[in-house]
């Protein structure tokens, strides 16, 4: 390929509305081009690389016994109506009436369609197990479209779904699918994590996501250093707290006249946060709570609401505080309640000994605190707060925190879907079965903005190799000039193509500052520049993307770096 | 590949509801599904047929210098009002209001959509010529969608579109773009036929379509035996008639009292059809004109409204015969008619001498006619017929009449929608210009029906082999019974793979009956049965789809075979 006869068209302005690292450098590298919100053009430079994402993506679904097929984009009201969610959507389910005034809406997912089609195609036991995937348009309808492809509305998705006659295959497929999504994502160069996205139960199998790490990530993750455990902030879980300490100290009454928070408190006794106990004041559907934390925790509101009774808590009143506990927020605290109360209490707090809380009257907090002598065991103790970084996990590794962007799901459904679409198969005994199924997306187009999140300098996008629209720029200087030189640059080319490396000539006789800023922005791994001095010195300039200095090397050299890239 | 894991779903049933052969053949294959009216999945078996076509296609416009980009499917209502085909493109456009009540409509091509992209993009002469191309779904909201993916509603399509800086650079790569569908629709197996289309200016370069011939299309071509040139019926031209004869009868009137049709005259004078006249009457924006021609020729409305005064012609009424003519319609004719009226001849006419028309009497005809001396000559000599097979051609050879299914049409833009929609570029002197464009597109899903209206036979589809799923099929008789049956057929899938010969394994068991029905109605070109009978004997089983015996071969014949295939 040769840059001259390529549509390529780079900037330098970085537009406006562009936030994120990826949007200004899909942008500014020609990448993509808006036609409208969430709508984009996938220019050939662009739509480069994002077939490198799609044809990896459908070697690995190959690969793990998938069938390719397609469904319309445009599917009818009526498959939505059987399940539901023709309403349950939302306003992402873009709604169309056709010229007879029919009701029909832009695929966001489809479930409903792959079904409808395995209730025609599929009746027997013999034809399950089955996997059915599409590298095919999507539309959300997003209320605010944005950061480029990684917010539009219309993407391209991989969408799988497989049919099975029991749990246990299910669940074999789903462990399947998880496989080859980590070869997709490790094929491509990523740096990712799968994590168990909140889908309840806890360890469960039922739903996992991959994120690619990059600090604009949307997600906040955390994953252990002693294991593939991770999950995201929402789930995680850190190990059981060591058994609770003897008390060591007598209960006394702290004079804190102006210190509500635990940061203040600590700071004025001189003793480490993690000494003190953090009081929320929640109404759940039994009343008043007092849920504890330790003093350098976050409450989580997803773990607190799994709590009996609270699965639907608000945050208590002043009025109702001072009724339970007789004081103003700030100086709040489980020993002595004015009433009697309900102590829902984090595994950290129910373990601490000594610990300093409030005293339920303005202007004072009690330390030396201690369960069983200065008040009652917690009436439930249980996991409440968010995870922090360094926490020990249960595999006896540290928990660190990340944040990530979600490119792929893996869900097992379970019969949600084809008990709802009436889709029975006879089974060995020939009686009529409902087959389980699960589903699994991989966010192409976003895969794209995620991987420069993630890869990327001042210059502009680093590729991981798998993903650049060409692992190696040739850039010939003044090209037309001297024949010597467009001769070694073809022959360079020839030479690389014969070993399969992929490359592209730039012979557009751009200036080499010029030539080189674009060369880096569109993120080209490797360049090699050939020049009339180079080759009087019989050499060609190598640099890698990522190497700060550029080497002279001889066409032997050259060529075995290149084969190693 | 195996079969066993493949998910091919072959039905004997033929849907009440599908009228083409392609339509019937597809569904009982299997290779499409019905979601909804004109919206078909594409199962795994049709996805790889159309997923050969779109690979062929890709590879033509890549070679052809023309660089691939993605537009989104759902484009804004400003885009498409810029060129006012918001309203000019009618029904089928496919008309959506987003959450935001924003109108949308879903691309049924997308001439708006990259000339806003190229006004983006293109600033400078230097940066054309450039072709844009993209394989992508399109939507046009048919008012009968039927004969399955023939007239879908929801399609895949190949659009390109061009920018140039003068119209003699457009005419170039209109040629290349000529060149390139020949070499798509020639790798495909197909015959097919350049046409011109009506655009107007005779023998004009300014559209043309490609025809894959079949006896279902649903447009009559013609096509010379002398030369490459073919044209729509409509547009089609004989060549200029020979010189006319001088007059050999004398005028004279022949009792014709209930003959009124051109072949009823004709059969009652015992002369050929070609000898009659036929009388068209119809008004034009200056009156009441009679068109001519011959008794065995049809009036091609579309010449007959180019001629002067005839662009909104209507059929004349029998008040305005009567009026004109003196007569009733089936005795009409040029000879004495009762007020001056405007003749325009057929070519065909112009060149006859003794020949037979109405008498503009009821019950009576004339014959012996001839032009100066009867009456006068016509005003307007002109093309006005449709041409019959065994018409002479421009080119000396005959014409010959076939059926074709359009799959292909280019065209010359010229400056419309550039124009319209504000593009310029900077020419070599600095100045803006108005960029020229071409348009071209091939019906990628048209063409998998198209093949099969083509090639097929009783026992179902007959692909060339370029489009076939697979080229062979190894069908193995009792799979898992005889291990040294499967592994014969293992070894030979192995030979055919290292001699890139795609094969597909018929694991699956079923009876020999059942699955040589399979394979021939899917279409695999070569069959190959490896048996325990076959195996002692050292032979396989060979036929080819279009062959009627089945041959014994060893494996060198059968592999030398099939390299050749």
């Amino acid at each position: 390929m040769r840059l001259s006869r390529f549509h390529l068209h780079t900037t330098k302005e970085t537009p406006a509305d562009a936030e994120l690292v990826s949007h200004k450098l899909m942008l500014r590298a020609g990448m993509i081009r808006k036609l409208a919100a969430g709508l984009y053009t996938w220019s050939p430079l662009g739509l480069r690389v994002l077939r490198k994402v799609e044809a990896v993506v459908r070697e690995e679904m190959d690969r793990a016994g998938a069938v390719e097929l397609q469904l319309p984009t445009i599917q009818p009201r009526e498959l939505w109506e059987e399940t539901g969610r023709w309403e349950q959507f939302g306003g992402q389910l873009l709604k169309i009436k056709d010229r007879k005034e029919a009701e029909y809406c832009y695929s966001p997912t489809a479930e409903e369609a792959i079904t409808d089609f395995a209730r025609q195609e599929l009746s027997s036991y013999r034809q399950l197990p089955v996997n059915f995937y599409q590298v095919h348009t999507k539309f959300r309808d997003e209320i605010r479209p944005r950061f480029g492809v990684m917010r539009a509305r219309e993407f391209l998705m991989k969408d799988a779904y497989s049919f099975h006659t029991s749990d246990a295959d299910l669940a074999r497929e789903y462990e399947n699918m998880k496989a080859a999504y980590t070869r997709v994502f490790t094929r491509l160069g990523l740096e990712f994590r799968a994590v168990q996205a909140d889908s309840g139960a806890i360890g469960g199998d039922a739903s996992q996501e991959f994120h690619v790490l990059a600090e604009s990530g949307e997600d906040a993750l955390a994953f252990s250093t002693g294991s593939d455990y991770a999950a995201n902030v929402e789930a995680a879980q850190a190990a059981e707290p060591a058994p609770r300490a003897a008390a060591g100290e007598a209960l006394r009454k702290i004079d804190t006249p102006t210190q509500k928070t635990c940061e203040e408190v600590a700071a004025l006794m001189g003793i480490p946060l993690q000494r003190t106990v953090k009081s929320v004041a929640v109404m759940g559907s039994d009343g008043f709570v007092l849920a504890l934390v330790r003093g350098d925790h976050m409450v989580n509101e997803i773990k607190l609401g799994k709590v009996a009774g609270l699965a639907d808590y608000r945050p208590a009143t002043e009025a109702e505080i001072a009724q339970h506990l007789g004081s103003e927020p700030g100086f709040l605290g489980p020993v002595a309640p004015r009433q009697a109360i309900r102590i829902v209490a984090d595994r950290e707090v129910a373990a601490m000994a000594d610990f300093v809380v409030g005293a339920n009257e303005a202007g004072f907090h009690i330390a030396g605190v201690n369960w069983g002598r200065d008040l009652p065991e917690p009436d439930v103790v249980a996991d409440i707060r968010n995870v922090v970084a360094g926490d020990r996990a249960a595999d006896g590794g540290a928990i660190r925190l990340a944040r990530g962007i979600e490119v792929g799901h893996v869900f097992q459904l379970g019969r949600k879907y084809s008990e709802a679409m009436g889709f029975t198969v006879l089974d060995e005994t020939g009686k009529a079965a409902v087959p389980a199924m699960g589903c699994y997306g991989i966010g192409v187009s976003r895969i794209v903005a995620a991987a420069i999140e993630q890869n990327h300098d001042e210059a502009g996008i680093v590729w991981p190799v798998p993903m650049a629209p060409w692992a190696v720029a040739v850039c010939v200087i003044n090209p037309k000039k001297d024949a010597a030189v467009d001769a070694a640059a073809e022959a360079l080319l020839d030479e690389l193509r014969a070993a399969g490396i992929e490359a592209v000539l730039d012979d557009r006789g751009l200036r080499p500052g010029a030539m080189f800023a674009d060369i880096e922005l569109i993120g080209i791994p490797h360049r090699v520049v050939v020049s009339e001095r180079g080759l009087a010195a019989g050499t060609f300039e190598y640099r890698a993307r990522t190497a700060g200095e550029a080497e002279a090397l001889d066409r032997t050299r050259l060529l075995e770096r290149l084969r190693g890239a």
